[in-house]
């Protein structure tokens, strides 16, 4: 699956001009639509989008659809993309009020209301009626959640390659050479996870022997290290500072492998970070590691 | 609603020892169940529970079930949580491959299948079935889609509060006062939609007059204001520097109403950030601005 954002302008009489795909490509709009921030339509409905290969796919996210009018005028701009593109366009739809998603269904558009079909069994099983509370999952937040979130975001951020060295308020300590992905991991997981999440570059001195540096030894049980493959890591390098002896694969060979080699001799959890996701490198170390938080 | 992560252990038999709650509030355990990350299930579980008030759901994430053993076990694990808490589990499940679904339901647990209901509408309407890739949505990446979440990233915290100044390449500036929530909105629409946020922190010296700043006035397209209600800002500030100018309630009204003043005036679009979560800020800003990216 290809997806891209659509790229539309108004022509000069009002009318819509898609940017056509490819030669022979139907190019399908997907509309994400929801009365808050859409961000449950928008993962839901790329979780499904990638299980159909073969399809150009142009994405757009329309938010805090609140009201009747909003509804009506996405609607219009939906049944238009459809006309531009010559296709009927896929609208997958977070509206809690389902009148909202009654006036969207106008549109003409293929709908997929990804709360309706789980509605009823929740009703049932629970034995009470849902509220139809707009947005509320990432809407209106508690301080004491909103503190916790940004306090361990800090918390990433000061222990940003072993700037700050508070590790004993460390949930986990990511341990690897430069640029094999701690930071944004540890971004990630403070930002979703609340998890205070530090991190450790080891360095050419660090690497000379294959036990862990003194100063991580008491430790151990927060420890997480990511690996690499050298190729990759030397391209990511390059694009930092190219053609440096930081940047050279023999560098990069010898750095990964001494990181390996102490990861195993110390049996610290490793994980390949090459062509994973942020987000599966996150997952990965919550659950190697056993941290059971709750997503924000 | 109230999420709490389930916390059990197993006692010496082996057996489940679920945290009870509140007297007379039965709790009710929710597994969020994937063979991926389980990002999905758990976005579209979490926006589900949140339309049921005076519940007690207790949320476990269990990622990575991608075999039949693997399934066996948590279908298993779920069970014991069910008669441990007295009452039926729930699964949100997003097992992409049926058979693991199937050996999970064994569990006896409500069942709740994120991509099944909309599988058959997307297949007819395209024409062909489906792939059965396994955690794709936040698997396997390229190289260029990763590395353009990381430069994002590395851009939001380079520019962090006015360190350093290349706004001719960023795609929004966020400006506010201190501890507003520039900083975690801009890793936020990093992170999620590669979109290169920078922020300026309005300092006592800019609050003078409500005209921009001057090095701001040449990006006046790029620019969203943040304000805060001053009592939150005053208890967030207080945390950071205790009983400090910084964070006295008249220097916080002082500064807000100054920085809405010159929002006022420049017309800059604004959003309140109290009691909004970074997402719903994130989305605010990228749909005033029709920045049009698709969320990683």
């Amino acid at each position: 699956m290809q997806c891209i954002p659509i790229a539309y302008k108004l022509d000069q009489k009002g009318g819509f001009v898609v940017n056509p795909g490819e030669e022979g490509v139907v190019v399908r709009p997907v509309f994400y639509v929801s009365d808050g921030t859409g961000i449950t339509a928008e993962t839901i409905g790329h979780s499904l989008l990638t299980q159909f290969t073969g399809f150009r796919f142009q994405t757009d996210r329309i938010s805090f659809v609140d009201d009747a009018d909003k509804a009506r005028d996405t609607a219009d701009r939906i049944r238009r993309a459809g006309i531009a593109a010559g296709t009927r366009p896929i609208v997958v739809n977070s509206c809690v009020d389902a009148s909202l998603s009654v006036l969207l269904a106008e549109s003409g558009a293929l709908m997929l209301d990804v709360f309706a079909p789980f509605i009823e069994p929740l009703e049932l099983e629970l034995g009470t009626p849902r509220q139809n509370r707009v947005g509320q999952a990432h809407g209106l937040v508690d301080f004491e959640t909103y503190h916790r979130r940004i306090n361990a975001m800090n918390f990433a951020l000061t222990h940003d390659d072993g700037i700050a060295l508070e590790y004993e308020e460390a949930d986990v300590i990511l341990v690897a050479v430069s640029r094999a992905g701690k930071t944004p991991t540890c971004v990630y997981l403070a930002l979703h996870y609340g998890v205070r999440a530090a991190n450790y570059p080891l360095t050419d001195q660090d690497l000379e022997t294959d036990r862990l540096p003194a100063r991580l030894r008491q430790y151990r049980r927060k420890l997480f290290g990511l690996t690499i493959d050298p190729e990759r890591l030397q391209q990511i390098r390059q694009e930092r500072r190219p053609n440096s002896t930081y940047s050279k694969l023999e560098t990069c060979k010898r750095e990964v492998a001494a990181a390996e080699a102490m990861f195993q001799v110390e049996r610290i959890p490793t994980l390949s970070t090459t062509n994973k996701s942020i987000e599966e490198i996150s997952s990965k170390v919550l659950s190697t590691l056993g941290l059971q938080r709750e997503m924000f």
